[in-house]
């Protein structure tokens, strides 16, 4: 009963050729993003793929112009040397749109790989509504006038609960309910959009080029705190999508009233308008560390039982560096420490993004190359 | 370059025939398994398959004995009434072992739908090492001797740490290290074997026959306390195989001494020995549930961030349902509620696990039914 044990194949007469198409066609293009040099030999090799599939497909990415012949495969081997193949990042560009700024709304374009090649920032200045949205579509069309290649997609990361679709389903800062943003765009632009969460953005930008494990949770903090999770290479969204929502959760009885009602919420010590009064406060350095320290704690305190329940390899904070990257980030691992077993997650790392402020837009070039080319 | 846009397709030489074989066997069989009495052409208008294709799996799969025709189909529609199919549950059989119990290791063999046809119970003794793996043959040899169908293969949990291999990397009860218990029974029985964490077996028996949702966290709560959690429907692993391992994190600095050295840990008031003891000394039904109601808050202030994080549907236990079926889960419940934000957690449920003692016993069942038949 062993489905991988022989049993005599008869020909298949309709395997969906299409779909095997699609996904050998992402299969080849993934290996050349990989890794870059690679020959028709080298991929017919690596992919599983006969050399007459891997010819016919390089062919038609050659047409796209996402993938170059760059001289001769440098790979040692017998036979004469063969034609080097290199994934073009430069054939796209992207628009990447970070909305979750409480002042600004960002836009940038980029090539496929994630560098910039131009930004445009929109101040946002309160305003909510169909006012918000016309600033983005302002962004689309601006970086779309800026583009000096065919534009790929545009990617958004947007603060709120946003579902599989793209649908804002409340974004309170951006007075948005139920807002289809990825539709709207789509249809305004005429091109293909991918919306989703700002801090699940993150988690994918660090994901895709920041270097992080499988197993990871991105903290963002900034006027609020969301968390992106990646479990098994993926990203979580959740039963309601809220997946990330950590910043109302509660962790000190002692804690100070919160907007939200409740008493002792994490955003209460962690966000960066409360961590910039109570350092406002703060009378000497020693005083300043603690304060700084006291926030690591509660994070830690929160952060235990999901990096218990998952065992998460990696914990990577984004959000202002002064604030972050010093007592706050060492307590915050001490914390962890305590509170977890070391025998399972005494390796968990813990630190600040690499990626700077440019975290969303770089995720949501990530996403538009994942959902476009199948690339990641 | 949206890749589902039409492309004129050149016929592809070799798509990968015996994978997509083994997939489009595995889509019909599970299309059965979850609607009963469909015919030849409603499984081909539901998997989006050939008639061809799809009458040489069926074909292939009556052979195998695991779909019998039974009757005319009842589906309404026009022209002659088609041959209904049904998947056959006691085409073969399966092999659970639960090596969770502290007293007793547990056998049973089950029909492919998890229904127990008979049972092995032996008694551990505190045997450990080549002693206890002896024990594991013991039961594996017994059933096989009482099967009346010919055996799909051998589900197994086990305590401690598990690898995707089936290595038992660390399970101090049993005093394993890096056992490949996994590939120990499969050479000793010739018989597929599966093996994973005990939490992670229950956590699959919910998901696969106690109607949980796809983002569900398994509790289980017996000498130890270890979590199972399922997210987006795929069970969760971690970064180092010790996902759901939360019986160590701390939870209050009030809490007594635990046997890995720290204070405070979950385990400390939740373990059924420790809750017993508690409640041995409990002088009136009021100081009875007062101590179950702190354990359930315990459970309630540990679960509230993964819940949060993760935006869980569901919540179930399993364990001694008198010590955790009534305050206990109350004040979870109360806890959670406290402790989450009701816009995004309001509604996760909280319950009971509806398969009692084999929870295990049945998920090591459906292990091996999707591992071996792509069903789950
Ligand atoms: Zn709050
Ligand atoms: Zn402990």
């Amino acid at each position: 009963m062993d489905q991988s044990s022989g049993r005599a194949l008869r020909p298949t007469r309709k395997v969906m050729p299409e779909e095997a198409r699609r996904h050998n066609r992402a299969l080849v293009l993934q290996t050349l993003y990989t890794t870059t040099g690679l020959s028709r030999a080298d991929l017919a090799r690596e992919t599983g793929l006969t050399r007459v599939t891997v010819s016919d497909l390089i062919a038609e990415l050659i047409v796209d112009g996402l993938v170059v012949e760059a001289g001769l495969s440098k790979r040692a081997g017998p036979g004469k040397p063969a034609t080097a193949l290199e994934f073009d990042a430069n054939a796209f560009q992207i628009i990447g749109i970070d909305l979750s700024g409480h002042s600004l709304l960002r836009g940038a374009l980029m090539t496929l790989d994630g560098r910039v090649v131009s930004r445009l920032d929109v101040p946002l200045r309160g305003r909510t509504g169909e006012d918000a949205m016309a600033l983005v579509d302002e962004i689309v069309d601006e970086l779309r006038l800026a583009a000096t290649q065919p534009l790929l997609g545009v990617g958004i990361g947007s603060p709120g609960i946003v579902d599989l679709a793209g649908v804002v389903l409340t974004a309170p800062n951006l007075g948005w309910t139920d807002r289809p943003l990825e539709a709207e765009v789509a249809r305004r632009s005429g091109l293909p959009v991918v919306v989703a969460n700002d801090a699940n953005v993150a988690a994918l930008a660090e994901h895709s080029f920041g270097g992080a494990s499988s197993d990871m949770m991105l903290l963002k903090i900034g006027r609020g705190v969301g968390a992106g999770l990646v479990v098994a290479g993926t990203a979580v969204y959740g039963g309601a999508f809220a997946a990330g929502e950590i910043g109302h959760v509660v962790v000190g009885d002692d804690g100070s009233e919160c907007v939200c009602g409740k008493s002792g919420c994490l955003e209460t010590r962690l966000a960066a308008p409360r961590l910039d009064a109570a350092l406002a406060g703060a009378s000497s350095p020693a005083e300043h560390d603690a304060i700084l320290r006291e926030a690591g704690r509660w994070v830690g305190i929160a952060l235990a039982p999901i990096v218990g329940a998952l065992n998460l390899s990696e914990v990577v904070l984004s959000g202002p560096v002064q604030l972050l990257d010093g007592p706050l980030v060492e307590s915050l691992i001490d914390t962890l420490r305590a509170r977890t077993m070391a025998q399972f997650h005494g390796s968990v790392k813990v630190r600040m993004t690499s990626l700077g402020d440019d975290i969303v837009l770089r995720g949501a070039a990530a996403m538009v190359l994942s959902r476009e080319l199948g690339v990641s």
